[in-house]
């Protein structure tokens, strides 16, 4: 479970900032990449990673201005041409289904893999075996959502050696075992599962917002979370700036963060007004604060480890 | 008026050629640039360029595959913020209004210029005092248009000093002498124009194709040009696959500049299934047809002389 960026810049695409989108690579869990928003040259981002398009297998995204879904059509229309066959499901606000079936239909782009578009409303937007996916509604005058995703707690590794020096024989009672079940053996013995049981392993949380002032839905979708991403458009002291504007600065980006006591927090949506000097300023404005902050790059990866 | 590459690859875009896009540099001639095809991340290609967004006067589609416009919303988008503020016309065929009008609206995007978009039939697309734009219809499966630009004669300058010399009072007469009017002086004497008038300018001819097979139109439409840009997707002896696909080969778009008796050839639209180190076969087996043939590169720039 890794944090990708593919764009962290603000509005428009700069040299050192693409705009945004953010991938969450799920290769270990489920062979998947999922990504949160797609704004123009994506795909061409993804180019120079180790990012298979056909992975792909989920896009949410956040909110429909420009530099957040432009890069969808030919992102979708590429994955074509690169051996995406399997279905990919993109969840968006009100309005994403008919620009992508506009842009597509218009284009006479034809998939060779089935697309789903979800439009998507408040809570729970994907639940499986594994994972968990809420949405909130920030402050951004347009709909724009934030996304919680919580990993299922895992139930502990089946310690097969152990059961096998106990004298239990394989076979479907290490299936109860791992289930949980307890079992009586032919002998009598009754076999606690606890006992045969690694640890279990607590899921983890990332909480990826879409463009938002500081709210408290923001502090909501965060609570507890491994990883929080907020923007953070603007530095601490521009805060009139980032309410004209439908942004949040640094400081309000941690302060989420400390309240959500989240593990760590990533800034991103970094506007393209702040050089390449400035960055390392804006992340200690967060970290006096909320100490474990850091700022988003292109490229940069974040591993979020297990608990 | 010089040719500028933004973009010269084939279907996606790959490390060394973006999707289609290329800029006509008329700044001396207008202090402006037309856009050819809008490709994802031309905004971005312009960026490592000395092209002003703000200068961008007119875009014209060839054809509606997503290669060729689904950079059209971020490039008119971001122009709104750099400075742009001068009308913007896109011609293009049928539909490229309304992939603007869903694009633009549902992403909320209020530009602060005035956007014309004329959706185009084959004839005259533009004429104005210095240039003509002519359009015909290519083989491409989907509308493809091919674009002829005629740049007008420039009648000679005016020798001012000739006429100083030879006693000719400055003012509106000077004025007559220029538009080509022969004048008679309150002193009898006739001044016939030709003899106070440089050389007249013959105006250039620029033909840029969209994707197409082989076709009369492109030779129509290329005839005596200066420079023709027409697509070359594959090499030669893959007639069979570009007639499959509807696009031509090296040999196809040579044969065309030999009949149309351009001065110059220029391939563009090259397969990704080409790496680098085959360009220079591709541009030779054109020259075997055609010798004064070039291959696009991102980035390339062709100066159109004066004949
Ligand atoms: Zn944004
Ligand atoms: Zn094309």
């Amino acid at each position: 479970m890794d944090i990708f960026f593919l764009g962290t810049g603000a509005g428009m695409p700069a040299k050192l900032r693409n705009v945004t989108s953010i991938a969450l690579k799920l290769l270990e869990e489920r062979g998947a990449v999922w990504l949160f928003d797609a704004g123009e040259a994506t795909q061409h981002q993804i180019l120079h990673t180790s990012i298979k398009p056909r992975r792909i297998e989920k896009i949410f995204i956040t909110h429909l201005h420009g530099d957040h879904i432009y890069g969808l059509p030919g992102l979708l229309s590429s994955r074509s041409f690169q051996g995406g066959d399997s279905e990919v499901t993109v969840y968006g606000p009100k309005g994403i289904q008919e620009f992508l079936q506009v842009s597509l239909s218009i284009s006479q782009t034809y998939l060779k893999y089935p697309l789903k578009v979800v439009e998507i409303d408040e809570g729970i937007v994907l639940e499986d075996e594994q994972f968990l996916v809420e949405a909130k509604i920030l402050d951004h005058g347009i709909t724009s959502f934030g996304y919680r995703i919580v990993e299922k707690d895992r139930p502990g590794t089946l310690l097969a050696d152990k059961l096998m020096d106990a004298g239990v024989p394989a076979g479907p009672i290490f299936r109860k075992i791992k289930n949980g079940d307890t079992v009586t053996l032919e002998d009598g013995r009754v076999i606690e599962p606890s006992e045969f049981l690694g640890p279990a392993q607590k899921g983890r949380i990332v909480t990826i917002l879409g463009d938002t002032r500081s709210c408290e839905n923001a502090m909501l979708l965060a609570r507890g979370a491994d990883l929080l991403i907020h923007e953070a458009t603007f530095s601490k002291g521009e805060e009139a700036l980032a309410f004209d504007y439908f942004h949040s600065t640094t400081h309000q980006a941690a302060e989420i963060a400390r309240r959500a006591e989240c593990k760590q927090l990533c800034l991103t949506h970094i506007s393209s007004r702040y050089d390449k000097t400035a960055w390392k300023e804006l992340a200690a404005e967060a970290q006096e604060i909320f100490p474990n902050t850091d700022i988003a790059e292109d490229f940069k990866e974040i591993k979020i480890p297990y608990k």
